[in-house]
């Protein structure tokens, strides 16, 4: 794959949504951005809360506008929060630095988007949006 | 139906997009909005530009916001352009008014949220998105 | 080519300027930007008004966004001013429906970016990002 | 020199890349700033993230709206954070408190712009930063 299609997405969304509930997790919402930073697919699950898009959508556009996966994230805005503060600013609002937002590659280490995941703990967000990437044959999740 | 659910969200985005290709349109984009004006679903189909998210939100948002669908925002755009020259602002640039956002709406007439599509020309987009809401049993469109 | 990398734009930018020098215009600014509407390259000549940057991208990510050069987006404004509006609206002011905003396709059709030129008339605008587009051999302009 | 003209511009940028290739930085991305906060020249390398244009900007505004390069700047910041997050609102996102922001003076002291660079640790950015605005004669480099 060379970059991501919405048949692939679908998966993606289905399978982390569907993660969650086979884990025992609160409702999830998955939003897939393309390379570009442009949304591609989104699902919010029945139940809940009603921010959920924005969420799920800043922890996919930090990991694509930033080539790093929610952890690396996480652990840059511990390390130095206000440069997650800025981060914040220059992506207008758009970026989320924690566990839940995976970058998507191919085989071949090409980053073709990302997947933001919200609904649970950001280790349970994580773990649903790895298994979303990892439903798709040749994507590799970064987390 | 009281308010939209995930499983009825899917079905009127992928109805959308079918009857897109049903009737030889460009590829669809649809996005669904609940009753407060948050994304439950979204999807764009492969082979369209990347600024497709946007405009359809906006659509939807709009006629949520407005209980209004496309069609009267649009006959309200035409009569007073400064008007929707100022919804815009008010609405933070989520507002298109244009065939293509349709309110949803249940047998009883209470507003459960609206539907955004974009692709092709106003007339399809809107056609489009009436055959997602009515791919739902007991959801009325208002284009 | 399959996507733009910094030479191409840097030829890109620099042809487009020399271009206004040699048809005598006002002195030129450019911006090009890749596929998912990101800045890869911009200058602004001397002795040009600092507001420059903010028109040649907005020209040009109009165009990537919507895929359309700015002839048809100016075509759309004309004929439906509110939607030109909306658009506005809908990409936090990243559009310029006018001439000089030109979608760059390879030979095989795919939009790998698009580039946008300000600084004197729109027809000179255009004239100098189609030159632009044209000294990378392999790339196609759509004005 | 009285003010930044795009040829000093374009040379600031490219020996900013070109060190960054001669000390075995990650690829990098460097725009330059007029004293009134305006883009003047902006490349970013291949291989990167799109979202360099964003940080890149904001490392040289923050600079050229203090007069504070980014030492000074994340200093600041980590005495008093609530001062960052707030210049991060004035400016509307656009400030990053971080190595990487340089002040470029002429030879008389007079701020003539600033340089941002990202792409590697905040240390190489700023090296890169330097060694752009060194390579023109009579500027003077205020990391």
């Amino acid at each position: 794959m060379t970059e991501l299609n919405l048949e692939a997405c679908r998966r993606i969304v289905q399978a982390a949504l569907a993660k969650g509930v086979a884990i025992g997790c609160a409702p999830m919402s998955a939003a897939v951005l393309d390379a570009g930073g442009n949304v591609i697919a989104f699902e919010r699950a029945d139940d809940t809360p009603p921010g959920r898009f924005e969420v799920a959508r800043a922890k996919a556009y930090g990991a694509v506008m930033l080539h790093k996966g929610g952890r690396a994230q996480e652990a840059l805005a511990e390390a130095r929060p206000q440069v997650a503060t800025a981060l914040g600013g220059a992506f207008d609002g758009k970026f989320f630095p924690l566990k839940g937002g995976v970058l998507v590659r191919n085989a071949a280490g090409r980053v073709l988007g990302a997947v933001g995941v919200t609904g649970d703990s950001p280790d349970n967000d994580e773990a649903c949006a790895v298994a979303g990437v990892e439903a798709v044959e040749g994507l590799v999740a970064e987390p």
